[in-house]
């Protein structure tokens, strides 16, 4: 029984994406991962046009059970937030499109998950989990990590009963195998 | 020779969708108005996913030449704007899917092409739009008169010569029949 993850880590310029195979015994498997780029010359139509077709492709070649995007702060500067909240909004509707719950969470759950520490740097990130998905190398960019992390960190953060819904009440959106999951690996955990 | 633009006022609260004609000689003339809102209380996913399928009903139904939309600033407050960028995204690229031009307008822009003064309030753009396109009476909620006068704006502007792309260089999303019709617009605006 596993829970498969697609991260996705939101920017126009660089768009990370990460598949992820996570078991109840919280065993991860990276499956796929890659970045989609488009350049600032590019009218900004056109650069969420790549990401939205390119995040169609991975959805359904893929199928994942949830989608986990990292979620948007503002204290970046203001041109950059911009398109990575118009990127996020891209991809967020894509997977409802689908019926595939989304889950947001924020940089420092990720870095908490993932190296124990929510205030770890993005290399850490990056090696810590090439060492939880058992990589040879790490991956790159460091977007790509990101979104393999975060896929990690929805997998194992659900697994502990955190929500799943975006900004709603709970764990609306989880799927009854989802929380079959869910509670499978929450008792794997107090076993340990 | 006619130019139908399609204009949203982005929001995941209230998003403004209003259809206008708009012939060379500057005459503007409403074909449909609306809004679709969503509540905070639904997920962020459910939320997006609304916004997703109306635009693109709207998009089918009306087959706009260009679509107008609302730039978005972060002056607003970090929620907020969080969710009118996600929003946007997801019209932009709906937009962009079916190969519709995008341009982008600045409230100032819009309150500058309807009521002659970039700091006009939203009453004042309501009032002058209602007498623009010769409606009985106000659109209503604002976001509905926003939505409308953003439209009217980018006829206005692109037949100034105005930037249709979003971010890219200059007039480079233009399709010929704009372009012509840019062009008569600029005439019998001169000859006036």
């Amino acid at each position: 029984m596993t829970l498969r993850v697609l991260g996705v880590d939101p920017g126009l310029t660089r768009c990370g994406i990460g598949v992820v195979d996570v078991e109840r015994n919280r065993r991860a498997t990276m499956v796929a991962v890659g970045v989609v780029g488009t350049s600032p010359e590019q009218p900004l139509d056109q650069r969420l046009l790549v990401i939205a077709e390119a995040i169609d492709e991975w959805l359904d070649l893929y199928k994942p059970d949830v989608l986990a995007v990292e979620r948007v702060f503002s204290q970046l500067n203001v041109s950059t937030v911009m398109g990575v909240a118009q990127a996020s909004g891209v991809v967020i509707a894509a997977a409802a499109r689908r019926g595939i719950p989304v889950a947001l969470h924020t940089p420092s759950e990720v870095k908490a998950a993932v190296t124990g520490s929510g205030s770890s740097n993005k290399e850490a990130v990056t090696k810590l989990i090439t060492k939880i998905l058992r990589l040879d190398s790490p991956p790159r960019p460091a977007d790509a990590a990101d979104a393999l992390a975060l896929a990690v960190t929805h997998a194992w953060r659900a697994g502990s009963g955190a929500a799943v819904a975006s900004t709603g009440p709970g764990n609306s959106s989880l799927t009854p195998a989802q929380r079959a999951w869910a509670e499978a690996e929450a008792k794997a955990r107090r076993a340990r």
